[in-house]
């Protein structure tokens, strides 16, 4: 977590004073549980809600913790002096400190999942809206990296939308994996609080209570939660990649868009260069190899051990502010990529119409060749047309095997590009709806 | 893949004939659909079908493979060579080989998916009697490999069941992400085949179409499916580790079933070593790597590179072998797991009582000292107990304050086990049912 | 390790035939040094020799193995079937199956390096070859996919060639890493073996001894050796995308060698796809995946756990053989790629000149501009130039200011080409030698 | 990076000035080989050195950069502030900005570099340390954390010290492998700049000029650190591993100092965690994960892009910070661990003997037995003494078959200690020298 790379919202979330924030209202709200249930006198309960306003000091707390060595110790300390040590007794008991540890770092996850869930769908909006605009800006379609058919500029945002439609989906449900708490002591079995007081806790907090905590939350929950960041990471490589592509200097289709006062390149003043999505390359790379030390921090020794903290204090800010970093940073290049149809079409043009070839072969096979005779024929006059930058057209309509096969304008017609898309609505529709 | 962490019925899957086999559906399916639309004529859809029994060869396969390098030509070669030339000679038309390949390899995924999840339903049986066997079967809990208070051995298997569940519902939502097949021609427009091809075939394999396919499926689906594995391993992680740390010599609460014909060690013959699930520890270390390779998957170029091909190649087969050998594994040693609970008591005895201070802390603070002094109070006796080999419980007593606080009686009483266990019964509720 | 990306040389290392045959020198080597130190009777040293060149069964060894669950001791007995149980017995004394395993996972290894040297050397050769032959071969540098400053098609060559020099260098050392063995008894202690033994073994096998073993030779060492592979992969996915790239169709600089028989697509026929480097891409995903189970094998708990072993016995061959065959197919497709100086000029003319900007920047700061102003005139050209298709000289020498500082001769003095490749021979002598 | 595992030498070298103070010196020195070679007046080349002692401001250079979006652009508006426009009109002259960057970065990780041996060197010092203290101190060994047969804790200390041996010279070969830097322009051909500007830079600042940069200097020289740096925190791990074994309530031979005003846990007063280790384990975990955009980073497209850039802001600090930190907190974890000598021995004691079977088994095959025989019998005798807990060697001497072959007092031979420790000088030679 870098400045360069973080935006204030999600920074937030992770603060000292959200932590100790939350881990007040966990806190407060088992204290009002226990004294539903009689455990703890009623006026301790409302007496820990005097800190309801408080700004809890930080350095103080951090001060505190220098002597104990213990984070949550040093809070009820400080929260103690708050609310008055006496009032302020019957606080956390019962509990442990993963009670407080993890339900607080599952509800800042949550929040977190909030803003990366607003992030995509500001995303798909974008996408959908270039989509929409070039529908049916036709360019080329590029498997190896070498023309294949046409396909539309359209049809790339679609599948974009659909793959980070995927993503949403599966960022909802990596938020549901860690949308539980756990207030259940020492070792998960209750033994000094009632299951009553989770229940509480949770229901007050948005979240569900672990069916079976052992001290901790178990971690498959959060190394789910972070490899679907990383999944998600890689989907925005793979659109960033897109526009590097589209805007390597031959090619030029489109182009992050380029501010006024923006200079490419302290050397040569003429670059345009696509940094804003090789950043994200490089920030998806990031966010893809923290799902690493989430999985490994799932084999916990016996009830729990605490190898995982110390990851966790590191990729649970990192990966979430990179992330939600990147899926903005990648909504303003969508929204203001600048497209370039002329280039797209000359770009079409430029193998003298190699694109059809596919085409050519299906209606010589049709018109009674064999796949094999088809093949060989449009074979050679793609080979002329390509080695020799002839037209491929006139190529094929000097064969008399294909225009005794096909006709003059049973050829032509088999250069239509809008044979290529007339199934764009139908691929739309089933993206975008009907 | 090795013969060794291998299991037959999911390494059919993977096999020549299988992946034949499939290819041959979809091609055929494909030719129905394209019968129903009259684009080719019936007779060839139904000659297609004479391969329905029909043996590949697989050898012969790749005789033809090695002129032409290129897989699916060379087995629509072998098809013609068996249905005739002329009566195949509509196979695949309008369709890419990605339609067949991408298609086919989601079905080997789905296949392998409906595997694992058997083996899953195995080892959630084999952990629901395990846990239901030892529900009351008193053990120390651990936090950071030191004792804390007691567990049962049963709730121990109640988790790993809890987890387990949670990997079969991430292993449900894996297999839908790769349920989808693709019949769209060279650049996914369906410039030359109809999308009810598609949809024909994909019905009738039990697939969804996919919504946007560019000539291939988008590796996201297959970068979250590995990575679904990668967390699944994780979780097999813990649990083996659970057993090995169980077996340790100076723990020994579990052995693994040791055969009587098995030899521990070439050198020393009294040991019995938790090999199964140290093995299972390297197995899930595979797993998990190859969620990598997957996610670097992503992002392809344009429409389609193949760079995801050797990448699949190798961690399909070897991803879902290895996790469905490890997965049976488990059930077995969970399933023969030898229990030691005179052991589990002796352990949790060997503290002489230490186990038990925060429940007397918590006495102590509602009998009315402050948190603070009652925490120096059992920190007090607890040292010693621990530092000395003392009897926590005797410390206790001849301190005035505690007595004073608790009387003698009421100390006692804090030392019953049984306070500890009272809550399985929630607990095993929330996760078996009520 | 799958046949598609194999090479026999490579697999051979890794056969159970190759295995047995180095356990068996393994042991008879110990047990010559047992007699040298009077430990067991000479004679039985000698008969262990007998299995020289015996075929070991690998089929029995493994039917023993079914029995005893144990590798080792099924070898051992075996291999008292061929030598006579009797005369056997001494063999394997004092010693304890990692020695065996371990050392000879070792010797598997070093001779892996040792075919990956060779390899590299091959790549290098060719890289040497195609340098030379290119070494004034001008095309387009680009910096972020953009145009930048001309480079030479041999500097591209010898670039690769120094990364691959380095990478021979970090295998020789990975090599060394872990070229030790260990024959020290079952915790390292050499409690019933002598040092002596480790010591003449290891010389006869060209291993130095491993200085502290604990029962298994320290793991550190083959993270080290998987790192290096994976770096090297990663190398590889340089050179590979470089290619790539070079191949797109509107790039077009080089391409793959296409054989005459090959079929690109089933599709288009004109299709020439860089399939070669795109699998290589995948590939060095897989090899750089495998360093994460290799790193996760260190800490293996106290003396030895045999974790390591099951993801050992997966990359020590799929890591090796992969990369064998990636640096094989790489040398192959540099080797014989083919390239078109002509496209490169062409693209290199592209921009209208704008590839001298940086040149004419200079020059006009030495001629007294400020380095704003200087970059304000090149940049106001040379966005006139991009934009609008002109000629960067032309729109230059319209600007007073720039033929007022620099002269019309000045101006197109800038403009040459062997400006750029001047250092060239500098370069070369850094990478080659002088 | 964060404070909570972060020393502030380390941290120092990431800093904005620190950066901005080798930027400096970069240009500085580069002007005054440009004056040598006449290319820039001496005067402009002197001028430059008036930054010399000026505190660049950090802020000012940001609200630079935020209208250039361009940070070396932004450096050096702010050098001409401090040094005068007219007199830095020749600073970076024939440069390119990633001259400075990648030059800089590489001066940055030999500082960490050296401050990384250092901590290396501590830690080697608190092992050899403590090696030599319990060179003695006979413990159990453990495979598979089942006891196998005596070692001495000074042994442990001593692999661990051979380990971090191998740890250090990794170091020294990773440190020299990004010890290079590069003056060479745009794409790397010194078109407008002479070499011998490079070799002043780099001989003035301790480098070597990267034999054929490309605007960049290659990635795969970083991947190399990287990787090496996780190859140690691997190593980190496994200490940290033996130490939180070792520290178990039922092993508790060793044990992390813990400090007076520690607190365990909030809940359970007597606790005394091996947090530290623990700790170490985690942080083990993320410098493992950052070797892979590390060599993802290596693949770059063409002569650069800058997708290694974001990368490299967050692991090169972060990379280098965490283990500067772990190193040093595990060599305070070594430096004033708790050994607890008596508990080793009981420990060693509890098998009743049984870890001398191997001793026993060897004796008897020496003494005529065949090697099954010799194992069938005291198979026997090890497992009815580790069942029904009897000692060994009271078993054995039972066995009429043993006492035949050894006698009673060759029995009672083969149960000294001592034995197992003879070669532990021989070993401790190999680590520590003579």
């Amino acid at each position: 977590m870098i400045p360069r790379y973080s935006r204030p919202e999600m920074v937030a979330i992770w603060s000292p004073e959200t932590r100790f924030r939350i881990w007040f209202e966990i806190e407060a709200h088992a204290c009002d549980a226990m004294a539903d249930l009689g455990v703890i006198p009623r006026a301790n309960a409302e007496a820990v809600w005097k800190a309801r306003d408080a700004q809890f000091d930080t350095a103080r707390i951090d001060e505190i913790e220098a002597v104990t060595k213990h984070d949550v110790i040093a809070f009820l300390t400080h929260l103690g002096e708050i609310v008055g040590v006496d009032e302020a007794r019957f606080v956390h008991q019962g509990m442990t400190s993963s009670d407080v540890l993890d339900t607080a770092f599952n509800i800042q996850l949550t929040r977190a999942a909030d803003l990366l869930l607003a992030d995509i769908d500001a995303l798909l909006a974008a996408l959908k809206r270039r989509a929409l605009e070039h529908k049916d800006t036709v360019c080329v379609g590029r498997s190896h990296g070498i023309h294949a058919e046409p396909v539309t500029f359209g049809l790339k945002m679609a599948q974009a939308h659909a793959e980070f439609d995927r993503a949403r989906a599966r960022l909802v449900a990596a938020r549901a994996e860690i949308a539980t708490g756990a207030i259940s002591g020492a070792v998960g079995t209750f033994a000094n609080i009632d299951p009553a007081v989770e229940a509480h806790v949770c229901a007050a907090l948005g979240l569900s209570p672990e069916p079976v905590s052992t001290q901790v939350i178990p971690r498959d929950r959060h190394a789910m939660f972070f490899a679907t960041l990383a999944v998600i990471a890689s989907s925005i490589e793979r659109l960033a990649t897109e526009v590097r592509h589209l805007q390597r200097t031959e090619v030029l289709e489109a182009e992050e868009y380029f501010s006024p006062g923006q200079k490419g390149s302290s050397a040569m003043p003429h670059k345009r260069n696509p940094v804003l999505t090789e950043n994200l390359t490089g920030l998806a790379r990031m966010v893809r190899s923290m799902a690493l030390p989430a999985m490994e921090n799932v084999a916990l020794w016996h009830e729990r051990d605490i190898s995982h903290s110390s990851v966790e204090r590191m990729i649970g800010p990192d990966a979430t502010v990179t992330l939600d970093f990147a899926l903005a940073r990648l909504t303003g290049v969508i929204d203001k990529l600048v497209v370039y149809p002329e280039r797209m079409r000359a770009n079409l043009d430029r193998l003298g119409g190699l694109v059809h070839s596919q085409r050519v072969l299906l209606a010589l096979t049709q018109a009674g060749l064999s796949r094999e005779d088809a093949y060989a024929t449009v074979q050679r006059a793609a080979m002329k047309t390509w080695e020799e930058g002839r037209d491929f057209q006139t190529e094929l309509a000097a064969d008399a095997r294909v225009t005794g096969a096909l006709g003059a304008d049973g050829l032509a017609a088999l250069f239509d590009l809008g044979h290529h898309t007339r199934h764009v609505d139908t691929i739309f529709a089933r993206v975008f709806g009907a």
